[in-house]
């Protein structure tokens, strides 16, 4: 009968939300002793995050000076180094680079074309790591095809085609394997090249790029997205049986690896400073936009939990650790390069957060981890229910601290937010602009209380 | 006291449209006997226009198969060329095309980018007319200003640099200054090119072409449209003090002029075939995008209000004419040749109609004219409550129609629509899918209506 207090507490939760037409959520149960201490530093770090638009403009600055940051990048590596000398000023400790190994793709110029039945361009972005093409470009008949299974259906269509994926957004799980193994697909029956529908919702002849993955033992073949209307006009002028001739120009290649650097600050634990509480977000983006949603807005506002601990003297009993993963993008060498880095050390890691969703309105965090860990947070996350950011929700992680949770089975989380991440996911228009600073004071503001709280609470978070 | 009925009716319309929730307005009076005969075949223009996506198919095909339609263009050539194909298909009489000389503008290749602090390109596109930079290239330090009195306060400034507005869009008459005039307006302080916050409001980076003017006795400077994004971006980094240097690259050129040609269809009156109401709207664009709404739409939907009667059988007192006028966007010159070539007969021109703010929402049209002619507008209007396209505000006219409705004093008409016109206005996303079907087939309704009884009714509109 255990399950049937909550399901009575959530019904009358809902009438109590229907009554009074607002959001916040009465709390279920009255809090434990342990987290009343926590109810002032809570309050001030929520104060002191709203008391200025800091994570904004150091996000814009951020952005401004230094743009896209594709890893390999000069702008990545200037960015880094403006990382570390920020961090020190705002004296944090430990401040240390460590170095990743990194791949690096060069775009070059690229375009694409129809040339029949007229000549007009298009708009396209190539997809990362793709191989390029000849130099005088490909050109070929186009098919349209609506899924892999269309493919597989009549393989020799492919063959000497360009193939156009017009696979409309459902949701990024469903859709991005398209642009991750669409070209082996292709080239698997012959095809010339693939132009993929952008992965995300139609924008403004908005282009989204991302990576893709080449199959071992098929020839690898170039790919672009293409955006929505494009391909929707393609898909019309086949439907009406005009036969449309694509020309795709790429000067795409890969050259040898590269040394770049995760960014690691910490508040070191008065207590236990071997038990970390990490934080961060990948600090490369895409070489388009300014990586400012993609995840620069997630890479300040984790290391903004510090900064404001740091600045209100708060201590935890544990360390805080903010890390600034490298080549998130085209690589996860980053984040394995911390897994390799503190392989032996993960038994001491209470908790991993990480921030890639994009620093919109929060509405809580995800969590994975046990139950009893979960009854924890859920615990905490009663304090930030002032600014509506306390729900706790199933599916905490991120793709940096993805390898060393996996391996230390490490209890996870991420922030839960609102906002239209997948309008300008890999797309020129990540821009600052796009980001509400008081949406991101409030993202910092939810980290840093509950970073806080588990690194300091007296028991240590449940496995 | 004459004011006070329709003030009176006018609250009466205000009370009914709280009590009903809806926006259909009251008629105001009895329509006249003569309007009685027009119910029917007004309900058949409706119901023939809505019973199929006919007119959006058409745009769709335009936009598809021959993109964009600069003028010079061999797109616009064979755009053309179909254009009076189809006219003749749909049975139109006196089918032709008119002679133009056009002005051709090449874009070519260009680019603009942040060259300090770090490398980083922005999105541009340059603008209409401007000339190109030499090959290498211009690079020198951005001033960022307001408004022209910021320019003209510390004109010095200007010198030697690449002078960048960053004005917001206040609407389109307002904000467009900057685009026409802001070359000129800099050159004479020295500058040695512009940068021009594309005029429209906040997109997904989506920079805004659109032609410029120079001045005689000044130097000619490029000048090219950046994204609102990166006009704030550089306002920030100037805020900031940090110094920021621009690379603007253009190959823009002017070529000499070539002949292209407006397409005219007609249904000849059954009665005073001399008589003439001209609809019609813009068939070149800009170089970018498909020019769906700016003007295919236009072209398409006053073209459908002849197809409409045609298919019908409807054959009025007197002639309508559709013209798709060609180098409104860098010229202009359509629509003076309209006016060369039929100067003589202005007189004979009941009232002329044009459609460029884009197929979206009709709420109905505006008009300009005499007194006694909108009283007779307005009475047709009401022939268009059904769909809600029954208003009749001010202001009507178009750039084609314009030289002729200022010359000949001719009664001059506009749809009125509600949509988002200027977030994809010369701009690559100007494509067909940004078209509602069905808001496109009621633009041709309302506008077939107002046509045929304008073209039919016993007593010629009055000036």
């Amino acid at each position: 009968m255990k399950h049937t207090v909550p399901t009575l507490a959530l019904a009358a939760t809902i009438i109590a939300l229907a009554l009074a037409g607002a959001s916040r959520v009465a709390r279920a149960q009255e809090p434990p002793a342990w987290l009343a201490a926590y109810q002032e530093p809570a309050a001030r770090l929520v104060g002191e995050a709203l008391s200025s638009h800091f994570a904004w403009e150091r996000l814009a600055e951020l952005g401004d000076t230094y743009g896209p940051r594709l890893s390999g990048s000069t702008n990545l590596d200037a960015a880094i180094r403006w990382a570390v000398a920020e961090m020190k000023r705002d004296g944090l400790e430990n401040v240390r680079t460590e170095p990743v190994m990194v791949p690096v793709w060069i775009r070059g110029n690229e375009s694409v074309a129809i040339t029949a039945p007229s000549e007009q361009p298009l708009v396209m972005l190539g997809l990362g790591m793709s191989v390029g093409t000849p130099p005088e470009g490909l050109e070929a008949e186009a098919w349209v095809v609506g899924s892999f299974e269309e493919l597989d259906a009549t393989p020799e269509r492919a063959k000497g085609k360009i193939v156009v994926y017009n696979v409309p957004f459902v949701n990024y799980g469903q859709t991005v394997q398209y642009r991750g193994s669409g070209a082996s697909r292709a080239a698997r029956h012959g095809a010339l090249a693939v132009l993929v529908r952008s992965v995300g919702p139609p924008g403004l002849r908005t282009p989204h790029t991302g990576a893709l993955r080449y199959d071992d033992g098929v020839p690898r073949i170039p790919a672009a997205a293409i955006t929505v209307e494009d391909a929707e006009r393609l898909q019309r002028m086949q439907d009406r049986g005009t036969r449309v001739v694509v020309r795709l120009k790429m000067e795409a290649h890969v050259l040898p690896d590269v040394q770049s650097a995760n960014v690691i600050g910490e508040i070191r634990g008065g207590e236990r400073p071997d038990e970390v509480v990490v934080l961060g977000g990948h600090f490369d983006s895409w070489d388009v936009g300014t990586g400012s949603t993609d995840d620069g807005g997630g890479c300040v506002v984790t290391w903004e939990a510090l900064r404001l601990m740091k600045k209100l003297g708060l201590k935890p009993r544990r360390t805080v650790r903010v890390v600034l993963f490298t080549n998130e993008e085209n690589g996860l060498r980053g984040g394995q390069a911390y897994l390799d880095a503190y392989r032996n050390q993960l038994a001491n890691h209470v908790m991993m957060l990480e921030s890639d969703g994009g620093v919109f309105r929060p509405t809580g965090f995800g969590f994975t981890g046990s139950d009893a860990a979960r009854a924890t947070i859920e615990q905490i996350g009663t304090l930030l229910a002032g600014i509506d950011a306390h729900r706790i929700g199933p599916g905490g992680g991120g793709a940096d601290i993805g390898p060393s949770v996996r391996e230390g089975q490490i209890p996870a989380m991420s922030p839960m937010v609102e906002g239209d991440y997948f309008l300008i996911h890999h797309t020129p228009a990540d821009t600052v602009d796009k980001i509400d600073p008081m949406d991101m004071a409030r993202n910092a503001a939810a980290i840093a209380v509950m970073a806080y709280v588990v690194a300091d609470m007296p028991e240590r978070l449940a496995r």
